[in-house]
């Protein structure tokens, strides 16, 4: 069987980013489920090398703009070279707009690699927003830079995956008050739907799902909220229930995360960004998986931001780079349901 | 040193709250640090015993409304005799208009003699909702039977306390979409202040409180939300900081809760019910004790609902509940600072 190809986006110059990528490079044992194809610079990362005393990579040498399937299947990793700093000068921890503009290009150039086919899957190490911003781009994140390419079907959710808890979200970076407002059945129903299929994808059989309530005790039949558990909640999971999903809620949301409950959870689905970040940072902060559900190609994440506080200090840790890798494969190739 | 009398009502009749108070008269060594005076019914005690193989109680009798301090001193438990049920029938583990009449008058009967000083604080178990509505009594919890008869200064705020986790919260029992509308300086600050005199009683130093950000990311410098961030709880912070207290924030929430930032964290103040008890319930859901500060009288509870499907079985788990007494001890006579 073949391995997937995986392209591996650099992030930000300046965070944790290229120390995570000399990591993965360091450790073929940790990527031996995939082809890996780094998209970035050869000179961030011989800087980095050298800073941080890892091994300076070794590797083919592959300009983004001449990019073939058949280049990228060889034992050892690929670097994709991006115009992206385009020479211009940084400092490591320190936000610029001349990095947000290069970690934009990397992932860019690893976008369409995926809408090209020459790789099967995209994992993204962090990007800074404040340095995006400066460049002049203004995302919430990686999740919107995807859905906006690979989204046609205009369905998708984020999820965060680890072998604690999963979560996946039917609203995420909006304000709080803006919440209640974008939660309509359809779009409760899409998010369990697709949690459902990667579920089965990534673990290979029929998984239980909890879907979140709104309010305080799920609302407590009306006495708190406008009964968006009734009006929006409900009908949604009744609809997945008669196409055979295996689910139940909506669970007050504490009640729900409660230890013996997670044991017999596959994936909750929640309404809103921190009813599902706060308990996954909290019990699975290291090795807990982002992936976006829902696209036309695969695409997985750190679950960490840039981390100036430690870049190119060498006290990178890169369990959950590993893990978006080995996921990225996983969704890639799946096994049979 | 004269030990603190600690009242302990019974709950809803029908729930675990009997087994609790059985389990709790039978282990002496538990609640060493107080007089127990038992808030409820013989008749009750008496049938739980029976049907749960729990020793049945032998306690001195003293009817309510002829209660004195002096009478709740005996080294042994006093029961203190609360017409409830008044002969009502019911069946355990089933919802019913007399218990939750009953578990209410226990709870106004034990304020009663707090606010008459006969006893030093309240521990509470727990009541049903359901059954409180359809007798009539409309609230949503204890807390707010409590701050109506004993908030005199009308700052109070609940507190989820364990050693693993503590949050206080500034909104609790109101829907998501209320939250925005009800954060204020006055109250964020109010929360901060209570939650700060409250720890240093608990643990005798000063400790560290983080307050959490009411959007993702804590609004992400304007990126997510209406700046509630910037224009309320910022505020609240330097107010408290002038005072002296030590205190950061406000913290992405899901960022607040990893394992490192809780070790450093005598205690979160949060901005809405499920804010904090997602990771209480999380972490510690065996050993989180509710209390409600600012009050005029101390009160402590199980953080734990009726439990029908195990009540009367003999199963329920005291652990919450010897915290809850503890923890009234401990804020009856707090250690000097």
């Amino acid at each position: 069987m073949s391995l997937p190809i995986i392209a591996l986006t650099m992030g930000d110059p300046a965070g944790v980013g290229p120390e995570l990528v000399l990591r993965a490079l360091a450790d073929p044992i940790e990527r031996e489920c995939c082809h890996l194809a780094v998209f970035g610079e050869r000179d961030v990362l011989q800087r980095c090398a050298e800073h941080t005393g890892l091994p300076a990579p070794k590797m083919k040498r592959i300009p983004a703009n001449d990019l073939r399937r058949d280049d990228l299947t060889a034992e050892a990793a690929t670097l994709v070279e991006v115009p992206g700093l385009a020479g211009a000068e940084f400092e490591p921890a320190r936000v610029a707009a001349a990095c947000g503009q290069a970690s934009y290009n990397y992932i860019q150039a690893a976008i369409d690699a995926a809408l090209g086919q020459h790789v099967d899957a995209v994992t993204t190490a962090p990007i800074n927003k404040q340095a995006l911003s400066l460049a002049g781009i203004d995302y919430p994140g990686h999740t919107e830079m995807f859905a906006e390419r690979a989204a046609t079907a205009n369905r998708w959710c984020m999820m965060q995956a680890s072998n604690e808890i999963t979560c996946s979200f039917v609203t995420t970076h909006v304000g709080y008050a803006e919440v209640p407002a974008l939660l309509t059945i359809q779009r409760v129903l899409d998010t369990i739907e697709l949690t459902h299929s990667a579920l089965q994808q990534m673990r290979g059989t029929r998984q239980h799902l909890v879907v979140c309530g709104l309010n305080p005790h799920a609302g407590e039949h009306g006495l708190f909220g406008n009964r968006e558990e009734e009006t929006v909640i409900v009908p949604a999971i009744e609809r997945a229930r008669e196409q055979g999903i295996s689910i139940e809620g909506p669970l007050p949301p504490d009640a729900a995360f409660l230890p013996w409950k997670r044991r017999e959870t596959g994936a909750y689905v929640c309404m809103y960004h921190d009813q599902g970040h706060i308990p996954v940072k909290a019990l699975a902060f290291d090795d807990a998986v982002n992936t976006t559900l829902g696209l036309d190609i695969v695409r997985t994440s750190v679950d960490h931001g840039t981390a100036f506080d430690i870049a190119w200090t060498g006290a990178a840790r890169s369990k959950s780079l590993f893990a978006a890798l080995r996921l990225a494969c996983t969704l890639s190739h799946p096994p049979a349901v």
